[in-house]
């Protein structure tokens, strides 16, 4: 008899599109994704019930019983990991306890998490990460997130305020931010910018350039930090990476303290690509 | 019949002076202190043992033995935590295998590690941190160092990098870093910048505005990427708080990203004094 197989729903909420998964424990079975609608909470959960939908569908199909659903959000949730306290894209969830109130629309038990938390735990499990014990996850899409996979969990903190890295610091005269500063050079608009520096126009190089740094000292206060074996790199900018992930690596290995850690680092790309983060989510189902 | 006491040795090796204490578990039973030769190894390892050697007399005299030698050292150490790869105060002991130096020439069993590590772990196990789970050590003296208890042990990282916070770069266009920003606000004399400021100069009240600014983006910084319960603050910078502390935890909670955690999050001042960095030493040689 060959070993049965655990049937998950993972979702992956962002600022443009809900995206979901049916996971078997191993590999995504469908993926679906529909646009995320902001004017009211009433809308969003219709929405993010249409996305589920299909994929329940298939799972009947198939004859197979989905254990769970999990959902990946950016923003931050409050100490007990319940209450979204503050999301960046949709403002009409601040101050829901969005898992409850997902859980009852869906009729089905509903775990949530910070997005970016997610696509470290799915690429620590089974992606780029999966031989090593410490791994930090950063996306860089429209905004930027961060994940740390320790001990074989991820790491939230006392108060779940651990890896908000878009609110590091960077210009303390200013008090710039990573996030306003990763806006900043890209002019408020990534993917216009990759579009023009892989046609080859001198000013969005340039722009890359000056993204790579600054995307390096990042890695680099990181890693003096809490001193990683390996980064993984996801989000929309993973596909323009040739722009600046080698500027960014020599800018990082530049500004590490531990000669034997900057040496050792390494830095790669997601493995799972766009579901990575809703693979993610649907892992959560499989924890305890 | 009583409970036996355990007495151990902690050697605090600072730039300027290596004091020591015995302990006998809870308490100091005796300190000592001598200047920091920094001409050679030989002289180091001799003022060492100038060092230790009247705690042993008094040990000898008090009838108990001495189950080993801890020391402190600040620097970066090699991956396996048994070479020191690079001393900001010390250049002769860099890339020395330094516990096994100074065992041989003590003739007892020697453990070593970062000096902010030993007070952070002095302070989580019987100073101001005793109650916390969580708890970020920051030493700000000649220069900044930092260190992390979590799970009931001191953090290390993969590559013992961890904690590195003086390294932390804080004006990306610059290229500063904390350590550098915190010389250069001191004009590289944070004593005689403290003594003006108590006496009411202005200039160097500013100067600890500006210092308690830069302290409190570090420690937001670090709350973003760890989210600790506690910061416990120590180094000769404890002495003159009333100058900047209130500042430093302003501006730390603007820029924590999580409210909870900006809410929650305590700093507090050294519990144990001059002596914590010697204390948390003596408590290495208590880990099995």
């Amino acid at each position: 008899m060959s070993k049965s197989k655990t049937y998950t729903i993972g979702i992956d909420v962002g600022g443009t599109k809900i995206s979901a998964v049916l996971f078997d424990g191993e590999k995504v079975v469908m993926d679906y994704m529909l646009a995320t609608p902001k004017d009211n909470l009433e809308h969003f959960l219709i929405m993010v019930k249409a996305v589920v939908d299909p994929l329940l569908e298939r799972a009947r199909e198939m004859k197979v019983v989905v254990n769970g659903v999990g959902a990946g959000i950016a923003g931050v949730f409050d100490a007990s990991g319940k209450k979204m306290l503050f999301s960046p894209n949709i403002p009409t969830i601040n101050n829901v306890f969005l898992g409850e109130r997902i859980e009852k629309f869906i009729g089905m038990p509903v775990l949530i998490d910070n997005d970016a938390k997610c696509f470290v735990r799915a690429e620590a499990l089974i992606g780029a990460g999966k031989n090593y014990k410490n791994v930090f996850g950063l996306i860089v899409g429209t905004g930027i997130g961060g994940g740390w996979w320790i001990n074989g969990d991820v790491y939230n903190g006392s108060h779940r305020g651990a890896s908000e890295v878009d609110a590091m610091i960077i210009d303390s005269a200013s008090g710039l931010n990573l996030e306003q500063g990763y806006h900043k050079i890209m002019q408020n608009n990534p993917g216009k910018m990759s579009q023009e520096a892989i046609i080859g126009d001198p000013l969005a190089e340039q722009v890359y350039n000056e993204f790579g740094r600054q995307l390096g000292i990042a890695l680099a206060n990181i890693s003096n930090l809490i001193d990683p074996e390996i980064f993984v790199l996801g989000g929309g900018a993973v596909a323009s990476s040739d722009l600046f992930l080698s500027i960014a690596k020599k800018e990082m290995k530049e500004h590490i303290n531990s000669s034997d850690a900057a040496k050792k680092i390494k830095i790669v790309k997601s493995k799972l690509g766009a579901n990575a983060g809703a693979i993610g989510a649907a892992l959560l189902c499989g924890k305890s």
